[in-house]
């Protein structure tokens, strides 16, 4: 392929994932579809059919996209500091724009293995990063020793996922601190 | 409406239930349409749409109906052995038959309000029992007085809905044994 054509092919998969993004927090996962996404990319549906096998997957790959360029786990060396803060950002994360198409994601993951795939490998590599930051506060002695890492993720973002995709009650804004706060005797190492 | 015009309603309003059941079941929710619905069940589309608005109201109808039949929280007087055989109940309904339904509901909520409603209105009645119940075992001094209630059910449920509808990692069979004994230090009281 030319360098042209190569630039111009580029320039209409970001046109693809951003119309396919905007339609999604506009008006929701159920309204995207490929007419849409053409008509508002200003590319041919076969040019889209022909790149993705469906509208989760364009979002799957933005999601990728823009993940690249986001920050690792922070880490100031106190693990409660870093949760709090790692976790007050996923929350502002699901608010936004992003929570619109991750929503719209998750849901499809419900009936879709492709997207189920694409969720199941976005979210490793976030808990990888926190079972890692997790691992070191263990090291630091700033954890329990004997704490399964992975189970300690679920512990941890399972009342996220729980309220914000169950919409149980509204989510009060000190609701990860009153969280991480509960958690801390299972976390902490014990006194002696 | 004659005794038997109502028998006849009733016959057919459950065999909508029935045919929307048993096709999420087989081939799950995004298969379920109000047209595969009426041919299974034998009744016309216009009737379906008469009495429900979407294949959601459907299903959710179904599940509440399903709900009378069930029992409350379990109370042996030993909130651990309590809730160690109330979260297995839920793992081994979400395995099961229901989970299919349950798991298209809760993705039809992310888009969709009369589904969202739903969801939260059979999630309130679930939570409030538990909620009274881990009351009840505060009163007996079996959990910390200071326990958030609501926060509590979000720390218990939140691992299995985060496990189950993100499918991060396949379940072990121990899983909600070790994640009631990994929260016992954060719901246990103080030892002095």
């Amino acid at each position: 392929m030319s360098p042209d054509a190569s630039r111009r092919n580029e320039q209409a998969r970001r046109a693809v994932i951003e119309a396919a993004f905007v339609i999604c927090v506009e008006r929701g996962f159920a309204q995207v579809t490929i007419e849409a996404i053409a008509a508002r990319a200003g590319v041919a549906k076969t040019t889209i059919y022909r790149w993705w096998p469906s509208k989760a997957a364009i979002l799957l790959d933005g999601v990728e996209m823009h993940r690249d360029a986001s920050a690792g786990f922070p880490d100031t060396g106190d693990i409660m500091v870093d949760l709090t803060t790692q976790t007050a950002n996923v929350m502002a994360l699901f608010q936004g724009d992003f929570g619109a198409i991750w929503r719209g994601l998750i849901a499809a993951a419900q009936s879709e293995e492709f997207a189920a795939d694409g969720v199941r490998r976005i979210l490793r590599g976030s808990i990888d990063a926190c079972v890692a930051r997790l691992a070191k506060a263990v090291e630091a002695g700033q954890l329990r020793a004997d704490l399964e890492l992975e189970l300690a993720v679920e512990l941890i973002y399972g009342p996220i996922y729980h309220t914000w995709l169950l919409g149980t009650r509204p989510v009060p804004p000190d609701f990860m601190p009153t969280v991480l706060q509960a958690l801390t005797p299972a976390l902490r190492p014990q006194t002696p």
